[in-house]
Parts: structure tokens; C-alpha cells; sequence
């Protein structure tokens, strides 16, 4: 099918998916889930074939377990879909109500954006989870995954896209992209798409940025700062600084520059430097890291740090790299103004902690890093839609509008204006004879 | 000064701005409201400069008529700020509380957006009543307005910034720009700017959005409908559709459109024909039309219309024309799903409003018009800010995300989530040590 009539047909279902009520909503969730279970074989085989496949044009080891679709992946997502069934109906809710007058009722409702697009990366899990929070939510999706994963994501469109056809969901909510053309097809189609969500590197989401009209949800890349304050406890900064860099180096939250108070600098670098390289991830074992044993934290730092420790050299590249890797930038900074100014200038907008104990200093601090999580005496590793108790993320977005840092259910909506009346006219209240109350009703 | 460097300026007072107390802000408020009043003669002399100027070049009356900045104007625009002062902050508000575990509580606080680039239209009164939208929510703004009014804008946007200033606004937080390349130039940089407002045309809004990477708040065309199901009363359809049509025809919020039930197109087409051409305007009066007596509406209607009542045909480009004249296209429709789909199809995600007494019909419509204000039983002309009790308008937005329909000062802030611990850190909870509890709080 032309991807134009593919988009078509994703608007045309997202207007009628829009009145699916919350309850047939969640029962075609559940048939999805019924259905990936019974079909569960034919999925593993079109698994081993994409896996076969990506050994043959020797894809890397971590791209492969990626890749991997089994049993245990499998009932992983369907545990998934039995926790989104659980949670509020994102669409439906009445975020104001005002009488504007007598018989006349201004409701602002959450809602569906429309049809949501997303390109997302080679685990075939991310199909089945994006597509259920569009569902969810009540939004038509149009999905692009990775081609090392064809046919697994084939398979899985289509066990979703009948089970809730059959549970009663407008035909054509779901679509699948195929080619990289595709997508440079589909990018152009801001008639139909409301909204681009691109899952992967930054060059990646700049390039969709700067290739389509259509609204992005964009995630850049996260270089998290940990600011120790002069008035910060030491024992709790290290901590934390260790816990924020080697938890988990590979993602987005983990922190990629330290920035040391001068004040405390010549106490704190040693022993941070100590900790780094010995605890480190010894004394945060994590299975997610999928390395063994612990790497030592390789240092850089400004020339006022090696003047303290012996450490390699930053340079001004370091302050603007996201490493995702054992290492760590250090500098020092005059002050709480400076470690602002830094963190505004080479941060990317992503997390940011300050470690102290002066209350003042860690207010200034929250209201002027303008970045989408700010956090005190706490790890930058927090920033997640699950920790945050949002059940279900959709992404980490740095933008500066309609949704910022972890993104529920709720970044999936908008919402619209309904108004009620029994006849009313905006004459009879510009000539003056009727009058506007504006009562606010919730 | 450069554009970039007028860019990077605003960033930074941004950062200080975004710290700055309600009270703080509300007094430079007052403070521009009492120099406007002062300088009202350097005001008025710009102003008369600027004036001479445009008769020179031939401006057309309309456009001379908005471009006129006079004492009575300047009283307007104080009462407008006076008004601004006595709304609520819309930053600093806490959207959401969760603690996560004790000792470890997670707020989603409202915030500015940062830095606003509006371009607007040759009215002067715009610049005052954005700038001041933008001081009360924090954000530093970027203006360039129309060229024909460029010593009024100059003098006002230093009559504001040296007030404010002096009242303790960071500086650099207000920028002018003067030309079309100025702007080219500012649409590139995405680095500094983090939301574009463009007011104008339809052709106007679509050159910014191709030509710029900053997210935009567009405003498009209205293209309004009212449907008139079955279930209508028709004296109240006859009433609404005139003031749709009728009580001001230049705004976006105007009807152009008219689809008729089927069923009872033959004894209210008509009366409708003769309520438009007889009573139209004469029953409506508007000091905001312009208009010297009462200009009978031109129907165009199609071919079922035709055989009901003699008017013009309509074609398939009328569907989608906003006439903002004393024209209305008709169209009979087989009943309600017709009238959705025409709408959603040829539409501009504006405002449609249906008149029925059938209210399963009425929700269906609310649900599935995919526009920003879907009304019952009411005149389209109610979508707006002020109508709709939001204090100030920054626009009316046709955009699907961020914010949507009348957008008040709450569309120029976003969130961000502040995370209060004391040392907490990822591993505890990964380990299993820890739990998070997810308490709402608030």
C-alpha cells in the first residue's frame, strides 16, 4: 500500500478511535495479550529467522540480544499490557470546567492527539509496547522499527492489529512502515500526523527534526550534572555522584560531568577520585550493565582539578560529550552561579542534581538550570517515567513544550474545548443584555 | 546588534527571569503601565510619524485604522496590563506531588518556556499586550512587528524595557527586531529560541513552519461549520447560524459553513435564506463590523440545496474558503456522519458547533470533530479567550499538542519536575532494599 493511503487510513480510525470508550479499549488491550501468548510460537519463529538473518551480516552482540524475541520476552510484554489495562484512561478527563453563564458550560477535556508516529529502534518489545500506549490512549499509530527486526515486528503487527479489530478498535489504527523510504515518505504527511516520536541517537532525531513540519517529540542526548555545593555533605555526595555515573553508564540519565565547588575541592576530588575507581560499581552491582566485574571510572579533569588529583585533561569537547561509558569530566567551579551557568551552556536540558545542604542555594538552583529534571541530594538516575510513578513512559522528551522529561500516558493527549449551550449568541452578550459570570465549576 | 547575539541575550535573562517572584513581576507590570502613561506624548509623536509615513505609501484605510496608536489607545493598553497584574502566575504552580518513598517527593511545578519569538501584525497595541503576557509568565520575548509601525514599536519597546528594567527585570529579557531578514536570520536559531508565535495569514504561519526547526504555535485559517441535525430546533439553528455568520464576519471564529439534515432541509432552508438576507446583520448589530447598514449574506449552496432554495452553486473550493465575508456556503448532508466527515475533511480544526435536541447525537459530534472547539447549541463565535473566561489571549491555536483553541498565559509555560531527596540513590531500589511507595500527594 502507498504510505499515503497507509496515513490515510490512520486518520480516518483515529477519528473513530477517539469516541472508543475506556472499557472496550481495555478489552481489546487484554485480547492483544491473549493473542501474543497463543500465538507466541509463530512469533519466536519469525524471531530465529530476523536473528539468523542479523548473524549472518554479523550484527554486534548487544545488537542481537536486543534483537532476541523469546518466551520470556514475551510474557515480559504481555505483563506490560496487564499493567496499562490497569491505569486511568488518559483520554475522557475534564481538566476545567467553567459556566460562562447560565446554561452555558465551557468543559476542557483530555483527548487524543490523532495519529502518532514513531521510529523506534530494533527491539521488537518497543512494537508491542508503543503501539499499546497509542491504544490506550486512543491514538492511531503508524510504526517504523528496525529492518534487523522485520519480521518479528510483522508478525506482531498483525497479532495486535486483529485481536482489536476483533475487540471492536476502527480498522487501520495500526500501520507498519518497512523502508527507511518509507519514512522520508511519511515525514511529509503533516495532513494526516499529528505528532513524530523518534526513538534512537541524536543525529537520528535531528535528522527527523529538520525533515519534517510534523510536531517532534524529540529526546536528545542527556549530559546529567551532580553540582557539589560548598555546604554539601561529603559522605552523601559521593554517593550519589557514584550511584548517578556507574549504576548504569549505558543510558540517558547517568551523570557525565561533575562539577566540584572550590571551597570543597581539595577535600572532596581525592576522595571521590578514591571511590570512583575503587568502589565504582562494586558497590553498585547492577544487572543491567551487562559488564562484569567493575571498570574504574576514568577521570577528566579542568586544570583546577589536576591541580588537586591526578587525572587526565578535559577539554572543552569533554563538557559536551555523553560518554554512556565508564568516565567521568570533572570541573571546578567558583561557585553555585558558575555551576548554573555551565550546566545551562553544555547540559542538555536533561537532568541535573545539586548536592547540599543549604536550602536557598538548592531553590536557586532547581528554578534556574533550565533543564527538564532538577533534583536535590538525590541521583540523576531517578528521572524515569517508572520511578516516577508514571506506570507506563512513551520517552524522556527535552523539549520545551507540551511534554518535558519522563512522558506517561498523559503526553500522549491534548485536549479540546467543548462548549454547551441552549441557544446562546455572542450578540445578546456584546450588546450588553446577557452577561458573562465565568464561574468556575472545577 | 547581531540577531545571534540579541538571540543569546534573551536566553540569558530568560534563566534569571524564570527565578523572578510573582510580586516582583507584577510590580514592573505596574511599572510599564505608569511610563506608557507618562510617555504617552513621545508615544503619540512615533505613532503620528509612522502614520504620515503610511499615508505617503498608500496604505489602505483598514490598515492605517489599526496602525493609529492614540491616547485612548495607551488607556487601553494600561487597563489591559492592570488587568494582567490581578491574574494568577501561571508559573509556579504545582501541577502534580508524588512521593516516591519517604524522604524522596517529586513535584511537576509549571515553568516558562523560556525564550518566545512573536511575529505580529502592524497593530502597536500587540507588542505591548505580548511583551507583558510573556513578563507575567517569565518569558523572554523576541518581537518583530510590522514595518509600518516601526517608531511606535522602537519607542514602546524601550519605554517597557527601561521600565521593567529599573524595576528589577533581568535586562536583554525584551528584544526588537526590524526586518524580514532579521527574522530569516532568528528562525534559525533554535539554540536560543524556544517557541515561535507567528500572527498573520494562513500563507504567513506556513512560510514560518517550513522555514524554522523552533517548535510553532500556529493559528490557522477558521473554517467554521454549523451542523443542523435533525433534531434541531430550528428557530434556535436560524438564530445561532446568524450569529455564527453574521456578528462580526472578519474573524476566524466566523461560520462558513452550513450543512443541513437531510431531513428537514426543506422546511429550514428557506427560512434560513431569508433570516441571512432579510434579518441578518439588522438583528445583530455590530460596532465591530465596520459596516454601514446590513449586508445581505450570499448563499452558495449545493445542488440539494438548489433544488430547494435559488442560490448560487457552490463548488468544491468553496468547502474549504474562509470567506471572513458576508458569505455562507450550505450543504445538505445525509445526516450525521455525513456532517462529521465533512467537517474533519474540510475544516481547519477550529471551532464547529452543532444544533440538535438529540444529545447522543450532540456527544458523538463533540467526540469525533477533530477540532480544537466542538460546541452544542451555540454560536461559533464564543471561542475565545476572554469569552471563554481565560483573563488574556495569546492566540487561538489550531496546533494538536502543547495547547489548543484559546491559549491564555497558561499556554506560555511548560513543567518541570523538581525531585527533593536526601541521598537516595537508584541502587537501593534496583537492589531491592528499597521500595518506592508512588503516594500521591497532591
Amino acid at each position: 500500500m502507498e504510505i499515503a493511503a497507509k496515513a490515510e487510513l490512520a486518520k480516518r480510525a483515529a477519528i473513530g478511535l477517539a469516541a472508543v470508550k475506556t472499557d472496550r479499549k481495555n478489552k481489546a488491550l487484554g485480547a492483544i495479550a491473549k493473542a501474543l501468548r497463543k500465538d507466541s510460537r509463530r512469533i519466536i519463529a519469525a524471531n530465529e529467522a530476523d536473528i539468523k538473518a542479523a548473524e549472518r551480516q554479523k550484527l554486534a552482540a548487544p545488537l542481537l540480544k536486543r534483537l532476541k524475541f523469546d518466551e520470556k520476552k514475551i510474557e515480559e510484554t504481555i505483563a506490560g499490557i496487564k499493567s496499562l489495562i490497569k491505569l486511568p484512561d488518559p483520554a475522557g478527563r475534564i481538566l476545567s470546567a467553567t459556566e460562562l453563564d447560565k446554561g452555558l458550560r465551557l468543559y476542557k477535556v483530555s483527548c487524543p492527539i490523532g495519529v502518532i508516529a514513531c521510529i523506534f529502534e530494533s527491539r521488537p518489545d518497543a512494537l508491542v509496547q508503543i503501539s499499546t500506549l497509542c491504544l490506550k490512549s486512543g491514538n492511531a499509530v503508524i510504526l517504523k522499527g528496525g529492518s534487523e527486526a522485520l519480521h518479528t515486528n510483522k508478525i506482531l503487527a498483525e497479532i495486535i492489529d486483529e485481536a482489536s479489530r476483533k475487540a471492536g478498535i476502527p480498522k487501520g489504527w495500526l500501520q507498519l512502515l518497512e523502508t527507511r523510504a518509507d519514512v522520508r515518505q511519511m515525514l511529509s504527511m503533516d495532513e494526516y500526523i499529528d505528532l513524530v516520536i523518534p526513538r534512537g541517537s541524536n543525529a537520528f532525531v535531528r535528522y527527523i527534526m529538520d525533515n519534517t513540519n510534523i510536531p517532534v517529540l524529540g529526546h536528545s542526548e542527556g549530559i546529567c550534572h551532580i553540582y557539589v555545593n560548598g555546604k554539601a555533605d561529603l559522605d552523601m555526595a559521593i554517593k550519589i555522584t557514584v550511584d548517578s555515573k556507574c549504576q548504569y553508564v549505558a543510558v540517558c540519565n547517568a551523570a557525565e560531568t561533575l562539577l566540584v565547588d572550590r571551597k570543597i575541592a581539595k577535600k572532596f576530588l581525592p576522595v571521590i577520585k578514591t571511590a570512583l575507581e575503587e568502589k565504582g560499581v562494586a558497590s553498585t552491582p547492577s544487572t543491567s550493565s551487562g559488564q562484569a566485574g567493575s571498570p574504574q571510572v576514568e577521570i577528566r579533569g579542568c586544570e583546577k582539578t589536576r591541580k588537586i588529583i591526578k587525572v587526565k585533561a578535559a577539554t572543552e569537547k569533554d563538557w559536551a560529550t555523553e560518554y554512556l561509558d565508564y568516565i567521568l569530566s570533572i570541573k571546578v567551579v567558583d561557585g553555585l552561579d558558575e555551576a548554573i551557568e555551565h550546566i545551562n551552556k553544555y547540559g542538555s536540558k536533561h537532568t541535573d542534581a545539586i548536592i547540599t545542604s543549604d536550602k536557598k542555594a538548592a531553590e536557586k538552583f532547581l528554578e534556574m538550570v533550565d533543564s527538564a529534571d532538577v533534583f536535590w541530594n538525590c541521583s540523576t538516575r531517578f528521572s524515569d517515567g517508572y520511578r516516577y510513578g508514571l506506570g507506563a513512559e512513551v520517552g524522556i522528551s527535552t523539549n520545551k513544550i507540551h511534554a518535558r522529561g519522563p512522558v506517561g500516558l498523559e503526553g500522549l493527549t491534548i485536549y479540546k474545548w467543548k462548549l454547551y449551550g441552549n441557544g446562546q449568541t455572542v450578540a445578546e452578550y456584546a450588546s450588553g443584555k446577557k452577561r458573562f459570570t465565568h464561574k468556575k465549576l472545577f
